[in-house]
C-alpha cells in the first residue's frame, strides 16, 4: 500500500501534515510506503535524523495556494504538490492520496488523473458530519455544485457502501436534503432524485429530510448537490463554533469558577462532535481513493485521514462501492 | 389599519393564535381593526366575554393541513381560512396578513391574490436569523426554489430595505450566499447573480459569503435560492436546538447542582438567539404585506408576528421597497 500525502496543503502546512504523516504510520504494515509531497528542503528539515524508511519524499517546487484558482493553477503549476500527487496516482504509483490543500484544485486533479470507477458519471465529496444521533455522510459536499438526477442517485449509493463500510453503519438509511418531508417538494431536481431513490431496492431510502431533521437521526446519509452540501457543511462548522465560544463567554461571564468547571465538560461534548475526528473526506467515485482533509487540519487530522485512507484500501472500498453501483445514464 | 390573522393556522391554532392575536392588539391605534378568521365558534370560545371592541372574526368553515398540497388545497378549499384571508387581502380589507399554517399555501395565495409590487417579478420570503453579530436576513428562504438571477437581485434590494427600516440597521451589508468566497465561485445562478449585485451601486454587496461566515457578522443580508434559504434555516433551528439540548445534558449528568446553575444562564442565551423574537418572515414583493409564522409559533411568537405587520404597515415599507428596486427582466 503506497499512501501519498500532499505536504503543502492546508494553513499548518508543512509541519503539521509530515507530523500528522508520521503520527499515521501506525496504520500502515511493514512494507508499505508513505509518500511526503513537496519542497523537499521543507519536509526533510522536519522529518527526524532516524526517519521511518517506509516515509519516502518526492519533490514538487510548487505550490497551489488556497485560494488560486483550480482550474488555472492546474494548468499554470504542474509541478505542484497536488498535481504531482494526481498524476503519480493515475499511473497507479500510489493506490491513495490525501490533501488538506485546495480543494477545488485537488479534487479536479484527482478525477482528471484517476478517471471515474466504472459507471460512476460524476464523483462526489462524502463528509463526515458528528450529529447527537451519531455520524451522519453527506454528499456531495462541494464537488459538483450543478448535478443530475443520476447523479445524486449515485452519490446516495456510493456513500451508503462508506457509511457501512467504513463507519460501521448496518444499513444506512438514506435521506434527499429537500425542504419539506413530502415526496412532492423541492426543486426539478430534487423530485426526480427522490423518484430515482424510491426505485433503488439496493438502497434504505427514507424520503426527503429537511434541514432540521439531518441532526436528530432522520438518516445516516444525507444527499444533496454539491452547492447545498457546501453550504450545510460550513454552516454546521460556524454554528457550532460559535454557539460553543458564546456559551462559554457568558458562562465565564457570569462566575469565573463555574466557567473554569465546565471547561472539562465542554471539552469533552466539543471532541464527540469534532469533524476531524473523521479524518477528512473522500472524493467517491475516482479510480483509486483521494482524501480531502479540511484546511486547517493539525496533525490529528491528518493522523485520522491516513486511518481512512488505509481502511479504504484494506476494505477495497471501491469493490463495494462498484458492487452498489447502477448503470445509469445521466438523463435518467 | 386593518391586520387579518389565520386562527387555524400552525401547531397550536386556534389557542395560541388567538391569544398571541389579543396581546397584539396593544400595536395597534384605536381605530385599527384585528381580524381573526377561521371556524368562527372556536375562535368566538376562545375570547373573553368583554372582548376588545377591536376584533372582528371572519368565517372560514375550512382548514388547509400542514401537510396539504399548497396548490392542491387551494384548489379544493376555497373556503378555507388562508384563501378568504388571502382574498380579503386582495380586495384591499386587510392591509396586512400573518399565518402560521402551511407556508406553501399562505405563499402562494398572497402572491395569487395581492398580486406582485411594481416591477417586483417574484416575491421571495426574508427571514431573520439570530446571530452572533446580530441580526441576520435571509432571502429567500423558500418562496422560490429556482429562482433567475435577476430575482436574488430583487431579494438583496428588498431585504436590504427591511433590514434598515424594520430591524434598523443602517447600511446592511449584503453577502451573496456561495460555496466559497471568490466571485468565480458557485453554480451558475450565484456567477451571474454576483455581477448583477456587484452592478447595483443602492446596495453595499459585500460579495460572496460562505456558510461558516454567515453566523459570524460576514453581512447583515444574505441572499440565496429558496432551496438553499429554507436549507439553512432548518439546519440552523435543528442544530441550535441540539447542541443546547446535548450540553444541558451533559452538564447535568456530570453534576445536577451545576446543571441547576447554568440553567438561567442558558435560558437568557437561548432568549437572545430565540428566532421567534423576531416575529415571522415577511413575504417581501408583494402588493400588500404577508407575514409568516413558524408552525410551531405560541402565542408569543405572533405577538411579535403583529408588531412586525404593524411596522410594516407604519413605515410603508412596500414604498421603501419601491424605491430602491431595479426595473430588471427575468433574463437579465
Amino acid at each position: 500500500m503506497r499512501i501519498g500525502i500532499d505536504a503543502m496543503g492546508g494553513d499548518h502546512a508543512p509541519e503539521e501534515i509530515v507530523q500528522g504523516g508520521i503520527l499515521g504510520l501506525k496504520f500502515l504494515g511493514p512494507d508499505d510506503r508513505l509518500v511526503l509531497i513537496g519542497r523537499e528542503d521543507a519536509i526533510r528539515g522536519l522529518l527526524p535524523k532516524d526517519v521511518d524508511p517506509r516515509i519516502d519524499v518526492c519533490h514538487a517546487p510548487e505550490v497551489i495556494e488556497m485560494h488560486d484558482s483550480p482550474v488555472e493553477s492546474l494548468r499554470q503549476k504542474r509541478k505542484s504538490s497536488i498535481a504531482i500527487m494526481a498524476k503519480m496516482a493515475g499511473d497507479r504509483e500510489l493506490d491513495s492520496v490525501i490533501s488538506a490543500g485546495n480543494t477545488g484544485a485537488c479534487a479536479a486533479a484527482c478525477q482528471l488523473r484517476m478517471k471515474a470507477l466504472g459507471p460512476v458519471l460524476r464523483p462526489g465529496i462524502a463528509v463526515v458530519l458528528p450529529t447527537f444521533a451519531g455520524p451522519l455522510t453527506i454528499c456531495d459536499a462541494g464537488a459538483n455544485v450543478q448535478p443530475k438526477p443520476a447523479h445524486l442517485l449515485q452519490y446516495a449509493q456510493m456513500a451508503s457502501a462508506y457509511s457501512s463500510e467504513i463507519l460501521g453503519i448496518k444499513n444506512p438509511r438514506v435521506g434527499l436534503i429537500s425542504v419539506g418531508g413530502e415526496d412532492v417538494k423541492g426543486s426539478p431536481l430534487v423530485k426526480k432524485a427522490n423518484e430515482l431513490l424510491r426505485a433503488d431496492p439496493s438502497i434504505d431510502f427514507v424520503g426527503n429530510v429537511e434541514g432540521r431533521e439531518l441532526f436528530s437521526g432522520a438518516c445516516e446519509v444525507g444527499v444533496c448537490d454539491g452547492f447545498v452540501g457546501n453550504v450545510v457543511l460550513k454552516l454546521t462548522e460556524g454554528l457550532a463554533e460559535g454557539l460553543f465560544r458564546t456559551i462559554r463567554r457568558e458562562v465565564a461571564a457570569e462566575s469565573e469558577e463555574l466557567g473554569k468547571r465546565i471547561e472539562p465538560i465542554f471539552g469533552r461534548i466539543w471532541q464527540k462532535h469534532d469533524y476531524s475526528e473523521y479524518g477528512g473526506a473522500p472524493l467517491l467515485g475516482v479510480n483509486g481513493s483521494c482524501i480531502i482533509c479540511h484546511g486547517s487540519s493539525d496533525r490529528r487530522a491528518i493522523f485520522n485521514a491516513v486511518r481512512i485512507a488505509a481502511d479504504f484500501i484494506n476494505k477495497d472500498l471501491n469493490k463495494t462501492i462498484l458492487s452498489r453501483l447502477s448503470e445509469v445514464t445521466a438523463d435518467a
